[in-house]
């Protein structure tokens, strides 16, 4: 058995919904590995992970817009108001959505299914840029 | 160390929550391991993965119910419309749930609470065949 | 490679999220380990885990009273009512967050950001024992 870590930024641009699948796969494909467990931590609490579907756009845009609205970004609701409108809503969106994703790895391949992306994402206005701790343990 | 994959199918028939636990354990119960962790993935992103108390039928009711209000099957509140107003709300409740369960298995046995059932939450209302992967990785 | 399985015990006395963090990582510094992952489950479900920003005790409190908006303990919602107001919106606000979290420690290190605690979340109103199952694969 073996372990690999590895760290993959992903710069953002605001609020919204960054695929990062080709960063991770090409960063498996160079390793030697074959079985295994990918364990992805963001190291963040005001951006998140999610699995969704990785074919038409405008799902990306109405999950956005759905924790958006499920989450108003009005201080007038929250006591944690110093860090901007956005940052409390950030943290209750992250709680909603993972800080993290485990996947399966057989013979070489990341498994997902045919329409699924893995997304960061990100919940506050501003640029950011964020981390993901990638940890292999396999073959 | 080994490493078993396996899959689980499951057929729903609509929206509501699926027991596959004992799919899992008789499974589980014919190889031969020890201690380890069993990664389940949903390679799909319109129904989703959930542990949920497994004692009264209410309580996977109210849990379908709530979703349905919290994300309503009305194409006027989105802009991916095209694959039935049931596909925005699946992907959305997806993201609000789980992808993917990741449990240890310690004496043979899935540790659960006792209270404890494994779930798949299908969020399309027609009939569909899902896919679980699992994921074995121990003694 | 080697598994160590442990409990972790937290008191709740009432919502809200409790810090368990040093529970883990002082376990964690006792054990003989380098690198793997370590899956933590909750064997409830009406109490659930997540990670938050471990600065600001504002942020907790709005959490709790964003869920407690969200899910309402308002038994003319409900048919599962039998367990007391609180009941069936805890097994709700479980579905919406994790029943468990998969961590990497990379050198005896618990991989976690700056600003990142491991919370459990209490979702039930009176005082509750809650087990906490850790279970580390690696070497």
């Amino acid at each position: 058995m073996q372990q690999i870590f590895h760290e993959i930024q992903v710069n953002t641009e605001g609020q919204g919904l960054y695929d990062f699948t080709n960063k991770t796969t090409s960063w498996l494909n160079k390793q030697k590995i074959y079985n295994g467990i990918l364990n992805i931590n963001i190291l963040h609490t005001s951006a998140s992970l999610i699995i969704q579907e990785n074919a038409d756009p405008d799902v990306l845009y109405d999950i956005k817009n759905f924790f958006n609205k499920l989450v108003p970004m009005d201080n007038k609701l929250y006591k944690h108001t110093t860090e901007g409108k956005d940052d409390m809503p950030s943290h209750i969106k992250s709680a909603l959505t993972n800080n993290q994703l485990t996947l399966s790895i057989k013979n070489k391949k990341l498994m997902l299914g045919t329409w699924q992306g893995l997304y960061l994402f990100e919940h506050r206005i501003e640029k950011h840029t964020r981390i993901l701790s990638h940890h292999f343990i396999g073959d």
